[in-house]
């Protein structure tokens, strides 16, 4: 029989430093022994790669109702073929966003409804949900700067996508719920990795605590 | 100020004949002095292409929630882009197929729940119903023995999905409504045209009564 899986999700607006956390993240478990199943949404399999071509094809920008869709479309073959079977497994996977991303953008910052989003991201996930979630918080100023740092097109944050991250920004600020944690997106990196990796450790001391932490 | 559009769907099983009615049907309405415009689910948009593609690539079958999710990404970006836009100019709109395709297929066919199915079609239309919708029906064996002939391939044809396309029939059977015509899939398709025809002149005659029918 397999040990139970561990499903960690890494949440925060634009420039709040998850990707940069990620793979360091995802080093440090291989040091401490077990290798993690990374997933990066939208993507990771066909469907997904193709659902996130649709969304971020910038010659042909589709409509927030068609763009939920397609998150969704793609979050559906990611859970059914690539994260369920890990974490049935006993593996551990750490995903770069997944449903408080369509709760934060689509319905938060789109405005998309509650009853419209809610039943559809069950559906998606068929009701699966993360272990841990880790939220870095950052102020807008702040992803803004990294984001012109790391030469990113800014052409489509105008004014109005300035109020739709703000909204963003503020959802993400108010998650509460078991297994969630915020972590300041403006720590240093290696500070940054440090409170992740105590949280984990924390959460499971079995598989991560007997090496490090 | 323009005339009103008019939103002509055709819905049926597989072989029922929509797509061979189709191209007639838009012919008799160019005689009759409307070019209408010819919308075929799942395409027609950039973004319902690759949703397309994504959905029938035969290399990796998705399951039926990402299916779903597909084809309303799909259809949002085909109302919002080309439907309504050609109604709003009081232009003549004939889809081959719309929602009534997702209670078939992925409702009754696939088993999906209703309290998922139902909001996230109105959420992909906007609540946008067809004036008219001509529904052919067809028994399984006759819609299976035209495929056969048409030389479509019947691998993924197997026992379940028998079962899966009869309860499509059985679907398509029941629907009432305004606007809902039943037409007989068997007819020769000179006498199906006609019959569609008819329908359609009765329903706008204001358009299409004056110089034929």
């Amino acid at each position: 029989m397999n040990a139970p899986g561990l499903f960690v999700v890494l949440e925060g607006s634009e420039g709040s430093g998850k990707s940069t956390l990620l793979h360091p993240l995802a080093a440090r478990m291989r040091e401490a022994g077990t290798d993690p199943v990374v997933v990066r949404e939208p993507g990771g399999t066909r469907a997904a790669e193709i659902a996130r071509h649709a969304v971020l094809d910038p010659g042909h920008t589709v409509g927030p109702v068609s763009e939920l869709f397609f998150f969704l479309a793609a979050r559906a073959d990611v859970v059914a073929r690539v994260i369920r079977p890990a974490l049935s497994e006993g593996r551990v996977v750490v995903s770069d966003r997944y449903t408080l991303s369509t709760e934060a953008y689509q319905m938060a910052g789109r405005g998309l409804p509650a009853e419209l989003v809610f039943p559809a991201l069950r559906a998606a996930t068929g009701g699966l949900a993360p272990d841990l979630t880790l939220i870095l918080d950052i102020p807008r100023e702040i992803g803004l700067q990294r984001q012109v740092a790391a030469g990113k097109r800014m052409d489509r944050l105008d004014q109005e996508s300035a109020a739709f991250h703000n909204r963003v920004i503020d959802f993400y600020g108010s998650v509460r719920g078991e297994g969630v944690h915020h972590l300041d997106g403006c720590l240093p990196p290696d500070r940054l990795l440090q409170a992740a990796w105590d949280i984990i450790v924390e959460r499971d001391a079995e598989r991560f605590g007997a090496r490090s932490g």
